[in-house]
């Protein structure tokens, strides 16, 4: 199933796949501080449930929580033929979404992404999911949604430094998928406005890049899809040891991965000049390495093997690039990759 | 993705979809003792999780408890590509079934069912669940197994009673399938080893006459799965009313969904005789209504409207026998079924 793609500038009056009186709301408590106009918005669904984002909603716990209060609610009315429309971020998104896939064996899925990272990337591709013995998504479900409604005036709303945490899988699906749709505006100089308005443009492209690669391998079976794991892999130790947000640490763990694939030589040549210079004509400032405290050896160490596309045997699944458009996913060494890290002062 | 079957006489030395060291299975504990050789088997799984079948398993607490256990002893070695194997009858199928199409966003699910019910219909077709707030299968997915694996010897090795309780669904989907292809003897006269041996080799006219009427509305939303429910929105009443079990209270339901559609004209002429002709020869004198002491009206009343398959404004969703192969649903007032019920005796 194709999931249908709506546009809007504003909160639209009406969403036509989500008729007030058969539709659950989940939604981001957050939103009714943060989006003028909210407030009055939402109360057009009777059957609205305001969760607080974060990873700790994505629980068994909660889930029963929220299913218990749904079920004595709307238990008694509600069909396989009613809608869940889920309003919030990635965390929002992993914990309706895996609702809807499972309530009267599944709901009509709407998202209406409310950060950019969840406009560009997790509220496309059919991914839920719930944490589980303290790692992440050991429960989920793959359940498209049947539409995505984006909402401009909803991401526009967002503090600024959200573009620059959605910015590391914005450049990412555009390496991975090859095309060269980013612009350097984007995460660099300027003011928020006019980023959040680039942004915005920029979107359409981002969603079509990642869904082409999502269309390859809609289920995770054949490795393709892991592609989009690329600056994840030690992104991951830089996210855990430094405590940056996940988008930032994306963004440092993209730079490690390009430098680091020029190094083992499958990245060269005149392919290894354009893609550095795409690279320093988009990536921000911020991401200056020297900027960071270097990571002791111990530590990273230990994070890294924890990393689930880790292969056993100290081996580890890093995903490298070799072009535009052509990445590859390769076991490798974990003391390789920590030395690497060392030589470039990522870890001491 | 299409269901393999493999048929066995015993328990096979090997199931390919489940080699031990990558499987987890989850079995009923009954079969240990019910079962000669399954304690010495089951041995060869590594990851093995006894449950207690019944309804009462179908809960979100025994779903996050067994969890809990996989979690501990697998969670780190465990990826999508292992097979969960799930050995037992309906209640064991529908919620390891669940548990394999959300652990790890989805497990290889291999069925082994264990009794006739299971057998011909919970284990095919893909219908995962748990029960909630007091009502079946609010909770679930559609998971349709990548393997269903019959074993004779364990089928065989049930309480004779049970190819009896098997016989209402058989006879129900030869009904809507359209293909007279039951036999007399099963549900009659004869011994319980003859019975089972006859029931063994009906089993893929059977199972294939299931898949047939899955194929065509394989997430229920068109209306023809639901054709299935024939026998049982009566069926619920005399179960919950008189203690019955499930499969002979089908059969009661049945012969009532059939003399209802004769009654209301849907069934009439040639293709009347044929189907009641057909009826007196495969239903089991066991089911004649007469045995059995009439319901109290308000009792059948509430009974009815509590059906999942009500309308509202006492409305229900009834479906009639309208030839072989050909059953209607439709909306017909709670009172009038009521009020044949009680004309032919059921109700007083």
């Amino acid at each position: 199933m194709e999931t249908r793609r709506v546009y809007h500038k504003r909160l639209p009056s009406k969403i036509s796949e989500a008729p007030p009186s058969s539709t659950i709301v989940v939604f981001d408590k957050y939103l009714v501080r943060a989006v003028p106009g909210f407030s009055a918005w939402i109360r057009r669904f009777p059957f609205r449930f305001g969760v607080a984002s974060g990873e700790s909603l994505k629980s068994i716990g909660k889930f029963e929580e929220l299913i218990s209060e749904i079920h004595a609610r709307v238990g008694e009315q509600a069909s396989p033929q009613w809608t869940l429309l889920a309003i919030g971020g990635g965390s929002v998104g992993d914990f309706a979404g895996f609702v809807a896939s499972v309530y009267k064996r599944g709901l009509k899925l709407v998202h209406m992404p409310t950060t950019w990272l969840s406009a560009i990337d997790s509220s496309h591709g059919g991914k839920t999911g719930l944490n589980f013995g303290g790692s992440k998504n050991q429960i989920g479900t793959f359940y498209p949604a049947h539409t995505t409604v984006l909402v401009e005036q909803m991401l526009a709303a967002q503090p600024s430094e959200q573009i620059l945490d959605a910015g590391g899988e914005l450049l990412k699906i555009a390496l991975v998928d090859g095309r060269p749709w980013a612009k350097k505006e984007l995460l660099r100089a300027g003011t928020a406005e006019k980023k959040s308005k680039l942004m915005w443009k920029l979107l359409p492209s981002a969603i079509d890049s990642k869904m082409r690669i999502v269309h390859r391998d809609p289920f995770e079976k054949t490795g393709v899809r892991q592609l989009l794991n690329l600056g994840h892999t030690f992104g991951h130790v830089i996210e855990a040891a430094l405590g940056l947000s996940h988008g930032r640490s994306v963004l440092l763990g993209l730079d490690f991965a390009i430098s680091f694939s020029k190094h083992k030589r499958i990245l060269n040549g005149s392919r290894a000049e354009k893609i550095e210079r795409w690279w320093a004509d988009n990536a921000p400032a911020a991401i200056e390495r020297s900027q960071f405290r270097p990571i002791a050896m111990k530590e990273a160490r230990s994070l890294l093997l924890q990393d689930k596309k880790r292969e056993g045997r100290g081996l580890v699944r890093f995903i490298f690039v070799k072009d535009f458009g052509k990445c590859i996913r390769l076991p490798v060494s974990a003391a390789e990759i920590l030395e690497y890290a060392r030589k470039t002062g990522w870890i001491r």
